[in-house]
C-alpha cells in the first residue's frame, strides 16, 4: 500500500500539515521538526505528490502529445522518448492519436482540454496553417514532424531534404541507378513526403541521372500494404528499379515482402533503404537499412521548448530546432555480412 | 478557425445562455426559438463542446488507458481499439505507459490524477492484488490482461491456457512433436507466462508427450531481441525442435530471425506459432501464424464496464469477461502457398 502524507504525519507524531510543510520546503518550519519529519520520510519510503506541487504552480504537470497514429511504430516509440524525456521535468505526459484526420488535429490543437494540460506537442499530418492562425488558447504548443508552417510556436524536425538525400547518396554508392522513390502522396501540395521526394529527386540530379515519374511509387497512406501495393504496381508496369528508397520503414518493409513474392533478391537484385529505424527494421529475414531520426533528441527539445514556453508566455517568435538523423547501414542494402 | 457558442449566438441574435440552452437540450426554450438557433448552428457548422457536456453530469469525459509498453505493437494496437470504442461514447482517452513497473502501475491504480479522468483502464504486469487493495481513491478502475486478481474490479482477458493450447494442437496437427515454449519469465509466480506455459504443457500431456524443461525458453522479456536470444540459447543446448510456441509474436518474430540466420527454414525445419496478431507478423518474408485475441471485443468491452461502473458507483463485485480469441494460420506453419 502506498504510503501517504498522513501515514507520516502518524508515524513522526506530527500534523499533516507539518509534513506538508516539510516536503513543499516552506521556510515556517524548525530544522529540528525538518529533520524529524524528513527522517520518518525516508524510513517509510513516502513519495510526495507530485501533482499537488504543480497545482500551487498554477499547472496540472500534464502535458499532452498528439500524434497521427500509435499503431505505426515510429510514433509509439517516439511517444515512449517523450514520455521519458518529460519524466525526467517531472511531468506526466497524455497521448492522444488523432488518426492524421484534419478535423481531429484542429480539435486538439485549438485546446479543448485546456483546464488539464499545461501545454501540447502536436505532431500534425493534414492540419494547415491557418487552423492554427485561429488558435486563441493559452495552452502553449511546440509543433513536431515535416510540415513546415511560418507561424510562431516552435518546430522541430530533422531536416528531411538532407536526411532523403544522405539515404540515396548511399544507394548511389553501392552502384545503384535505378533507384525507386515509395511513398508519394499527391492528394496535398504540402505533405512531407514530399520534402523526402524533394531529397530524392535532388540527389539523383546531382548525380546527372534522370528522375522520372515512373520511378515515383504513390500510396494513400504509408503502412505496410501501402508500400506493398505501390511495388506491386511498379514492378507490374514493366519498370525494372535495382533500388528503393521509401518514405518510412513501413513502406519498405511492405515493399520487401513484394520483392520476395517475386523472387527478386534483397539487396542483390533490389536495394531497399528505409526512414525512422523503428525496431521491426532489425529483426526480419532481411535487416532494414534506414535513415535513424535522433527521437531522444526530438523528443528532449519538444519537451523542454514547452517548458520553455510556459516560464515564458510573452515570447512569440517560433524556433526551428533540428534535430540530428544518421544512416544505418544493415543487410537490405549491404547484404548478409 | 472553430466555431464557438460566442459566434453563433451572435450571428442567430441571441445570447450564449440561450445558444447553451438549446445545444443542451433544456426545457425552457421555446420551439421557435429553439429552431431559430439549430438553423444557425447548422450554417455555421457549430459543434457543441463534448467537454462542457460531461461537465455537467460531474464528468470530464475523459478516462485514462494505461499499458505496460507503448512500443509493443499489441498494446499500440489495443490502445487504438480503446481510443475508437471510447469515441463511440463521446469519451477522450488519454494513454499511460507504466513500463511494466510496480511503482508505475501503483501511481497509476491509485489514481494520481483523480481530478483529471473518470475512470482507468488498467493492463498491469507487475501489480499485486494488495497493491489494489489499498485504493482508496473513487475513480472505477477496470483491469485488463493475463494477471488474475480476487478483487472487485472487472477483469477483462482471453482465456489464455484455451489459447495456447489451441496454439499447441495446431502444431501438433502439422505433425510436429519437439515443440519449444519461448518466453517463460521466472522471475514471479504469478506472471501471464504461466497461463501460456501452462497451456502448452497441458495440450503436450494431453497428447501423450512429454514437456521437459530443457524446451521451455526462458526470457527477462518479450520483445524480439529476448526471443532471439532464447532461441540461440535453446539451439546452443543441442536441443533440435521442430516448432516454436512464443510467448507473442515478438518474441516469435526473434526467434524467427535466428533460425533463419541458423540456415534452417521456417516451418519446414521449424514451425513457428505466435501470440497476439500484431500487424508486423502479416509482412516479412514468412508470415507468422498467431493467436489473434479480439482486440476491438476487448477494447468494447473495458470501455462499456467502466462506463457500467460510472453509472453504478455501488457495485462492488468484480465481473470477468472473457472475449473471443482465434488462431491465424499463416505460412509460418503452414509454408507458402
Amino acid at each position: 500500500m502506498r504510503v501517504s502524507l498522513k501515514d507520516v504525519a502518524e508515524h513522526a507524531g506530527v500534523s499533516i500539515k507539518t509534513v506538508s510543510n516539510v516536503v513543499n520546503n516552506h521556510p515556517h518550519v524548525t530544522p529540528a521538526m525538518r529533520s524529524r519529519v524528513q527522517r520518518t520520510i525516508d524510513e517509510l519510503g513516502y513519495r510526495p505528490n507530485l501533482a499537488a506541487r504543480h497545482l500551487r504552480k498554477g499547472r496540472t504537470g500534464i502535458i499532452a502529445l498528439a500524434v497521427p497514429e500509435l499503431g505505426n511504430p515510429y510514433f509509439a516509440e517516439l511517444a515512449g522518448a517523450v514520455i521519458d524525456a518529460a519524466a525526467e521535468h517531472d511531468v506526466t505526459v497524455l497521448l492522444d492519436h488523432t488518426q492524421g484526420d484534419r478535423e481531429q488535429e484542429i480539435l486538439v490543437s485549438q485546446g479543448f482540454r485546456e483546464r488539464v494540460i499545461d501545454g501540447l506537442i502536436l505532431s500534425p499530418l493534414e492540419l494547415e496553417a491557418e487552423d492554427l492562425g485561429g488558435r486563441d488558447g493559452d495552452v502553449p504548443l511546440v509543433l513536431l514532424g515535416e510540415r513546415e508552417y511560418d507561424l510562431p510556436y516552435d518546430h522541430i524536425a530533422i531536416d528531411n531534404v538532407a536526411a532523403a538525400r544522405t539515404a540515396v547518396r548511399h544507394l548511389l554508392g553501392r552502384g545503384r541507378t535505378r533507384i525507386v522513390y515509395l511513398g508519394a502522396r499527391t492528394d496535398s501540395a504540402n505533405r512531407p513526403a514530399h520534402l523526402r521526394l524533394d531529397g530524392w529527386r535532388a540527389e539523383l540530379t546531382a548525380a546527372g541521372l534522370p528522375a522520372p515519374d515512373e520511378l515515383v511509387g504513390e500510396t494513400t497512406g504509408w503502412d505496410r500494404d501501402d508500400g506493398a501495393y505501390a511495388m506491386a504496381r511498379i514492378l507490374d508496369s514493366g519498370v525494372r528499379p535495382d533500388a528503393v528508397f521509401a518514405y518510412n520503414d513501413l513502406v519498405a518493409i511492405g515493399a520487401m515482402r513484394v520483392l520476395h513474392e517475386r523472387g527478386l533478391r534483397v539487396p542483390w537484385d533490389v536495394a531497399v533503404v528505409g526512414f525512422d529505424d523503428i525496431a521491426e527494421g532489425r529483426f526480419g529475414a532481411v535487416t532494414l537499412t534506414t535513415i535513424s531520426p535522433d527521437k531522444p533528441a526530438i523528443a528532449r527539445l519538444a519537451v523542454r521548448s514547452l517548458l520553455h514556453r510556459l516560464e515564458r508566455p510573452e515570447e512569440r517568435t517560433g524556433r526551428r530546432l533540428t534535430p540530428e538523423y544518421r544512416l544505418i547501414e544493415r543487410e537490405s542494402t549491404l547484404g548478409r555480412r
